[in-house]
């Protein structure tokens, strides 16, 4: 294990796509999704074989900070970052990068979210070891993940010149493409999805940011001399919510020359919508994913969450002629929708916060 | 109001079409659908202007006495009979007139389903009047609603020369016929539903049953021999279950020379399924019938029933993109159907009584 090598992992999302398991106190990263462990504690252990937990920093927001530390209680809390205010990912890795240079200047840093999942981890080691090979050698790194589908959600990553095994140079970041393009990317071979995870030299990534991201580098000037002051608290909640919101991708490594990106294919989802979490449930036969004692009779492909404190594992469940549809139990709210609109719980999301329903948010 | 007007309302369905909403100790009668009062309190409110609570007698399950009394408390205790075990319906309308003959030998008595919903209650009561009509001249009449569609779910009264103004003869009693035969019977128009509702002299009704159903006949001077030494109670405990489980429709309407029948055209529901609920609940511009304050983005024809214990009027419900379901909530049970199939309710609830799940029926 390299006594350098750190880890950010990104906790600040909101997440409305998984209302009403998730709610503003509660999101995604919080939930056990695809597992029984939340996202972002099933994250933690997923790395633990690279970065023991005291050398992990999470970054969340300040309203979270108390439910991400009884999440992952092996942090040490002084690593727990609270952003005032979410700022994207530029900023985050900054701030997070700065502090963790402040330990240690030889940091090896590791960044990633906190809320995906990853079904083959020995293949995920090996990733990060190959990434890391990159970083080692001065590069900005990251994963690319191979592609299962023309998915027009991701952005893509060109992957060019091969560096070393399985370490290749990063072509060019592709944002976001239509289908047409989607389907290219997958026949070519050479394009990966953009997973957000991002490997570096601890002082690379901060001379990267002052080159290209000046105002974010002299507030991490100015947060570098606050902490030796002892009030970086005072200097975040004052300075921190005025920086541009930037993404790290657009930010610096779009603009960055020395990149490499490791080729990575071991069962990653994004578990962005309903529909990824009935992809990573426990189903039967017929493809439902029920609270155990379901009855369902001539069912298929049905998602049943229940999260209601007094039914969970009590309420029987029972299904008939129904198919594909997802079904979410909270003690004040429930949800039902097909699993292929799964996108469709933003727009009940926003007809909560048109009547002022915030209580359910 | 005519002082020797007495009702029977049978109430002692068990009805496992409604589960999860009914079960044994709650069966449909007792559950307030397509109102807000329970069925068998709405049929007794409904016939208030021709027959008093004082002069209603429930015919009812003896393990539902406690549950009916509490539901219409202004029927007198003693008018509530229990009986030992269902035996369809000729022995306990059989019995139950025996009972009022004892009161009152000049009866006439009229007999309603406890289930039913009616939505023109003066087109109700009139046809009823008619119906005694019938009754006083020595009849044994009954109501035949007037057919809306080729049901093939129902019995149907073929009606013949007229009797009266809206009083006709019965020409015959018809079993529940095929789709091409209803729709015939339609086309026809003198068919009509047989809605399990009979007027008549009780006298004429007990003469009858000597006449048609000896061994009911035998049981009734028996029960009234009891009755007379003031234990009743333990004969009909020790005999009623004995005596064969017949419909008064079969053991004498069809054996019977003197029928009559009024038509009947009054919104007359027979409750029989969640999609019958649908069609009887208040409902939005899109056909949904939902809880107060849920949300429908692109929902149509769904009904939604809350009936948990915590949440009832709590909870916010909210579909988007479904169509034509129906999600029942207790406490402990949840029911997702799609209307069109509100009968496999039936395959679920077998599906529990096949795993010894006796507790949520």
């Amino acid at each position: 294990m390299n006594p350098h090598l750190h880890a950010i992992i990104m906790a600040g999302g909101a997440g409305t796509r998984f209302w009403p398991a998730s709610r503003s106190l509660r999101p995604k990263q919080l939930l056990p999704l695809g597992g029984d462990r939340p996202l972002l504690a099933a994250t933690v252990d997923r790395i633990a074989p690279r970065v023991p937990a005291e050398r992990v920093y999470i970054a969340t927001g300040a309203h979270l900070l108390e439910a991400t530390a009884q999440t992952v209680p092996s942090v040490p809390r002084e690593q727990l970052l609270a952003e005032p205010a979410p700022r994207n990912t530029a900023p985050c890795i900054a701030w997070a990068t700065a502090t963790i240079l402040r330990r240690d200047p030889e940091a090896l840093i590791a960044v990633f979210p906190s809320d995906h999942f990853i079904a083959d981890e020995p293949a995920f080691l090996a990733a990060i070891d190959r990434a890391l090979e990159g970083a080692a050698q001065g590069c900005l790194a990251t994963i690319g993940i191979v592609p299962t589908r023309p998915e027009t959600g991701y952005g893509y990553i060109e992957s060019g010149a091969l560096l070393a095994p399985g370490l290749r140079q990063v072509a060019r970041f592709v944002e976001k493409p239509d289908r047409a393009r989607a389907e290219g990317y997958v026949a070519a071979g050479n394009y990966l999805w953009n997973a957000g995870m991002f490997f570096y030299e601890g002082r690379v990534m901060r001379a990267a940011i002052e080159a290209h991201l000046p105002e974010i580098g002299a507030f991490l000037r100015r947060a570098d001399e606050a902490a030796l002051r002892g009030d970086e608290a005072a200097l975040v909640a004052r300075d921190f919510s005025a920086l541009a919101a930037v993404s790290i991708d657009h930010g610096v490594m779009e603009k960055h020359d020395r990149l490499a990106v490791a080729p990575g294919d071991f069962g990653w989802n994004d578990v962005g919508s309903w529909e990824s979490a009935w992809e990573l449930a426990a189903r039967d036969g017929d493809g439902n994913a029920l609270p155990e004692g379901s009855v369902a009779v001539d069912a298929r492909g049905n998602l049943v969450v229940d999260l209601t404190t007094t039914g969970a594992h009590k309420r029987l469940y029972s299904l008939a002629g129904v198919s594909d549809l997802v079904l979410v139990e909270t003690d004040d709210a429930v949800l039902l929708i097909p699993r292929e609109r799964a996108q469709d719980v933003r727009a009940i999301v926003d007809a909560l916060k048109a009547r002022g329903r915030s209580d359910l948010l």
